[in-house]
């Protein structure tokens, strides 16, 4: 499970795509995420393409080149008809393999770059749709500072519950209203609790206390048969890659809802993806050790190992930017890190399967809230405003306590270390619609 | 939405397959459920029949056989490729025309009796498979005495808690460890809570109060788009049909890891479906008055119609047999009726979709445990045995408070109505594998 870095991630590559070469460039030469788009307006197929730069390298268009070894050509043929999920299944060797190649295609000085020139897509010229094929949505509780500052809220006496430090606490979500950046999606109705003013009688009416929640999302890769757990080993191997994702919450609702199955109608209105998949080997200079705090358990053995305690964390700055109608650019609202996560990825998985419950190659599993330490690490209006209690204000002067119609909420996320090239993520955005919208 | 009978519910109407005749089938003409097989055995493509006696309607070969209307050949098209989905998509429309088309063909002096007897497989010379593509599974919790029975034991103080009676309570499950009758799973690993012995630590190890759950399983049939919630009147027309299903469930994990996000390892090893769908209209001569206890809130609105209240709730009778190891037959543990449920199907599919929750077609939402009001209608054995405490004593002088390995557990179902043909579900049956097995 060493996760040793290779000449693909040589920080001094240069790409012959000259917008992956800036130093702030989410998609350099060293990252080559997936994602599945076409172009803006057209009726074309979706297929799998790489962003490279501003760019995206049609990866249709590409496989038809010719210039590939046969086991990459073989690889490439399902990406290029928009299957993912074929890629996610074939393991991390395949995806180490094709990294190489398209690696090799893109740096300076290729010899294949007149023959890919013809491949290339500028970014702003496409649309863009949910990855893969997702079979099933996980939803784990991996950041504690969030289920601390949120458990206050509903348990004031009982905020963090003493399964929280054991188990990798995860709930299953809703697949069918995944969407992906630039989702637009109407306030949600919904049920909340009675007053004495309307005599004990809940009310059922739009969401007064609308939230985002700034997550990461996982994708699973060749995933396990069922009745066969994953060890740790093969879990930290099998991840497939990363996405933001906004898990939108109904916070009145699931006040109400929520006991004893958990969050329900409160979170499956809407949850929205970022477009492009950073894999595991894109990530691999941003591992971190992983550690627990003081006096906290250890792991059990299931959930431990040598190589996650040293590797197993990742080191992500991931921030919450919001628009709203009246204002020309977003503003940040919150930064923080994917190294305050409780549970690694790999433990995430191991969990899971832990059961015999059989993961698949494209199965979405989502973080949690990651929130940091302080109050301006919060990756929730729910914390930032103290339940709704107090407003932030905006730089405009604006107020908010939770999401108002029109707002537009992006989530960030970037990855730097020493000797390492950046590699970024894209946005992740999305609009809360009024409730008349059509 | 009145659900009206027509000339396919006749009872005094005969198959030209005898079978189907006998006053205990299953599978008489006035039933007709559809089900995914193939030959037992073979690589054959699966495909859609029709279960009608002891036989199959192959729907692949019937619908080669060139003798229907041209509306009925189309919505037999995607049912000889093995895709029901596409008709569950079509609507209620399209489920009552080929109702009627199939109810015409296999009636006894059907002039395609000669063309069809070649289109009939042995249900016995058949394997089935999950009827239909699943996007998503929600659990519903409608089962108010198995709530009560069950919150008893977890929360003595507070066993319904107040939003039960407003919330059609429910949560996602999970799809991919979804299995059909004949299911065969190993007994599930799990984290269990620490005890003074453990000074604490949480153990993990085999799940040692591994329990079924006896539920209806409901398919939805077109669905509705994201941010348009479904009326009651369009929720009551829309759902598809319903199955059998068992909800297998750690009681040792649930109890430790369901707080505060609701059940997840501890359900999602496995889940068991029996294979015929009976569609809504099968199920028209059962429909009875939804009506609430004496004192209980009516449901607001959104979640109540008139045609609800009159028609609303179902008569089904729901059955548990356990085979043990040493059993020759089955012995039944329990019995139940689904008019016992506090929420109605049409109420689960507008509930799920009032925050704009967009439903697909071959989604399955599960009714929750049906349990009835006395011990021996109880739907778990978490129930039967008082939380383990008190074990229950089989004819063959065995005892169980939880599943051993090796055993089967059986869920029936059949529906019968003055003036009505009786209909049933046949078995869904699964079977506890020790953790040593292959």
């Amino acid at each position: 499970m060493t996760k040793t870095l290779d000449a693909t991630h040589d920080a001094a590559l240069q790409s012959w795509v000259a917008s992956a070469n800036r130093a702030d460039a989410d998609f350099p030469i060293q990252n080559l995420p997936y994602g599945r788009f076409r172009r803006a307006g057209s009726q074309e197929p979706w297929r799998i393409g790489v962003a490279i730069g501003d760019q995206i390298l049609d990866l249709k268009a590409a496989a038809g080149q010719g210039t590939w070894p046969a086991d990459v050509a073989a690889l490439l043929a399902p990406l290029a008809e928009g299957d993912l999920n074929a890629l996610m299944a074939q393991g991390s060797a395949a995806r180490r393999t094709l990294r190489a190649a398209l690696s090799q295609a893109l740096r300076e000085g290729s010899p294949q770059q007149s023959a890919l020139a013809g491949a290339l897509v500028p970014q702003a010229a496409a649309e863009m749709a949910v990855p893969c094929r997702i079979g099933d949505y996980t939803d784990f509780y991996t950041g504690i500072h969030h289920a601390t500052t949120v458990g206050k809220l509903f348990r004031p006496d009982n905020p963090l519950l003493p399964n929280y430090k054991w188990v990798p606490i995860g709930y299953h979500g809703r697949v069918s209203s995944i969407g992906v950046s630039g989702q637009r999606f109407k306030r949600p109705l919904g049920q909340t609790a009675g007053s004495p003013e309307t005599q004990g009688v809940p009310k059922f009416g739009p969401c007064a206390r609308l939230d985002y929640e700034l997550e990461m999302g996982v994708f699973v890769g060749t995933g396990n048969a069922q009745g066969e757990p994953m060890t740790m080993a093969q879990a930290d191997d099998d991840w497939f890659g990363m996405v933001l994702l906004n898990d939108w919450s109904a916070r009145d609702v699931q006040a109400w809802e929520y006991q004893p199955l958990g969050p329900f109608l409160s979170k499956s209105f809407a949850s929205t993806l970022s477009p492009w998949v950073v894999t595991q080997e894109a990530l691999a200079p941003f591992r971190q050790p992983f550690t627990r705090p003081e006096g906290d358990p250890q792991p059990l053995p299931h959930l431990d190992s040598a190589a996650n305690r040293e590797r197993g964390a990742l080191g992500i700055t991931i921030e919450v930017w919001l628009q709203t109608p009246s204002m020309a650019a977003p503003e940040r609202l919150s930064s923080g890190n994917t190294s305050d996560a409780y549970w690694t990825v790999a433990q995430m998985l191991a969990h899971h399967s832990s059961n015999g419950c059989n993961l698949q190659p494209g199965d979405l599993l989502g973080t949690g809230t990651l929130s940091g330490p302080t109050p301006a690490q919060a990756g929730s209006l729910l914390e930032l405003t103290m339940g709704g209690k107090q407003p932030i204000t905006l730089a405009n002067g604006e107020t908010r306590t939770f999401l108002q119609d029109g707002d537009t909420v992006i989530l960030r996320a970037f990855a730097e270390a020493p000797g390492a090239r950046r590699v970024g993520f894209g946005d992740c955005a999305g609009t809360v619609l009024g409730q008349s919208a059509g």
